[in-house]
């Protein structure tokens, strides 16, 4: 009996694309046969790898470390976005917009080593827990895509992760969730800067952005860390659709899938009109050029790895 | 018989290091053990892979291209650094020092997509020959070095490129050359753009500098793109200082070799004193710090592959 590589995937179009598609590139005796080397797939991770509502997870993370940093800055109290911050207000907080988020990511982001945020990270991850399921986050990846990455690798294929997020937020727990090596990890950044401490050498974050990898920056960091065309691409906002189009623009066999949060039951339903992951002008390119798109409620067995039975 | 997974390292300290370093890493037995996904090695590129005299070979690949160019560019003539390099000196054209350098790339390396640049790259990489040896440029690796990135990656290394010179114009030949695919290609950059043209995504080099992967800026790189320390790394220069200091500073046992240029006779002799590849700084760290110091002269019984018997 073979074992079904994507046993909680139920079946459809979806799975049997991904199927086809991976069949068609690893058959040696054909014309759309793709080297191993060559065989990159990209995903998305908020919404794509892992739940992203009520709010990112990043941004719950800064959140919970402004509360944890407001007695060394008693100045937040009359200082936007801070102020209605520590007073329970996120919706006022995050009014602002970008401008609002990025100045809570860089206080609470920067002014320390890289050593020292990812052990912040890791920290927090361990056990933090989701305002309305109340697991750990890393509890919240989707299992349907643990078993499309675990497929795609035992096929060949490198696997790599290219997140609007934070690079070195998704990397201290991306192998342990998604068995993707830090390395296959792709994301938003801020400034480092190496310097000597008492002869030590430290990379230092800055409070200042780096790159933006999101919507055109990630076709453009997707060139910058891999130097090749992925021939596989995931996402679920408008956020992936340079990627996917990127992805789809090389010859030869090329899969663009995007996740659709149909499921408000077992997840949440979004896509048109959500300000966290949006899917709307993706929605129509993808119907347009006829890309896989996974409907979680119909395609997808389960959600999460505790489902299993 | 054993196989010598060094044969054109003399016997001596240094070859004997290497291997000693890589058995420790690999012995599961004992405390020095490596998990095989930490076992990153970083290698400088030019005078450290192949040869970088008289000048960096991108350097004589962007003099080439001025040379194609000159006749869409009347106004060069009267422009420096470009007038005298079309009267064929090179040494005033770059008595501007890094300005006119940048200028120089700028007006060669940009404005084209990536893949025309790649083009470009591999085209004249096929044809150019080395001013004084005459040989193709990838003839010029070094043939003891090419046996290191081998010796690691079959006892479990990624290995990495971390080049001072232009990360896209070393991943269309390093895959080749050196057997690291251009994911595993770190380097300076320029800025490059997503553009849609007839609806076709195209990615555009900006004569903008993206990043400077030199000095400081390697550790930098390396966080950036591989996100964890590795545990062995290759230079020959003062530019590849704060890389071997950032991977030697990690726990457990570190792997720093510095390539001496001491060869005049089959290759070129230099350290202090040079414009290229000066090597002086690093050299009296080397020593202090008791890195390995390869001599090429007494250490390597040849140098490029096409000595080998």
């Amino acid at each position: 009996m073979r074992i079904d590589p994507l046993a909680s995937w139920n079946e459809g179009r979806a799975k049997q694309s991904i199927i086809e598609f991976v069949s068609r590139v690893t058959d040696s005796g054909t014309p759309d046969f793709v080297p191993p080397t060559e065989r990159i797939a990209v995903f998305d991770n908020d919404g794509t790898l892992w739940s992203e509502k009520p709010m990112y997870v990043q941004v719950l993370f800064a959140l919970d470390r402004v509360d944890m940093l407001a007695p060394m800055h008693p100045e937040w109290r009359d200082q936007e976005p801070f102020a209605s911050l520590l007073e329970g207000d996120v919706g006022a907080a995050l009014a602002g917009g970008e401008h609002s988020i990025l100045e809570i990511v860089m206080a609470t982001h920067a002014d320390m080593t890289t050593a020292e945020f990812h052990e912040i990270v890791r920290e927090w991850l361990a056990s933090a827990k989701h305002p309305t399921t109340e697991r750990l986050y890393t509890e919240m990846v989707y299992q349907p895509m643990l078993e499309v990455l675990s497929y795609l690798r035992a096929n060949g294929f490198k696997t790599f992760v290219v997140s609007g997020g934070g690079i070195e937020f998704v990397r201290p727990w991306a192998e342990e969730a998604y068995g993707i090596p830090p390395e296959q990890v792709i994301g938003s950044s801020i400034k480092t800067a190496f310097r000597m401490r008492d002869g030590e050498p430290l990379l230092v974050r800055s409070p200042e952005l780096n790159f933006f990898d999101e919507k055109e920056g990630k076709p453009v960091a997707i060139n910058q860390h891999i130097g090749r065309l992925p021939i596989a691409a995931f996402g679920n906002s408008d956020g992936d659709l340079q990627m996917l189009q990127w992805t789809t623009a090389g010859p030869g066999p090329r899969l663009a899938v995007y996740v659709h949060h149909t499921d408000g039951d077992r997840e949440w339903a979004y896509d048109r009109e959500s300000s966290v992951g949006r899917l709307d002008e993706g929605l129509d390119e993808a119907r347009e050029k006829d890309w896989i798109v996974a409907d979680m409620k119909k395609d997808w067995k389960i959600i999460y790895p505790h489902e299993m039975g």
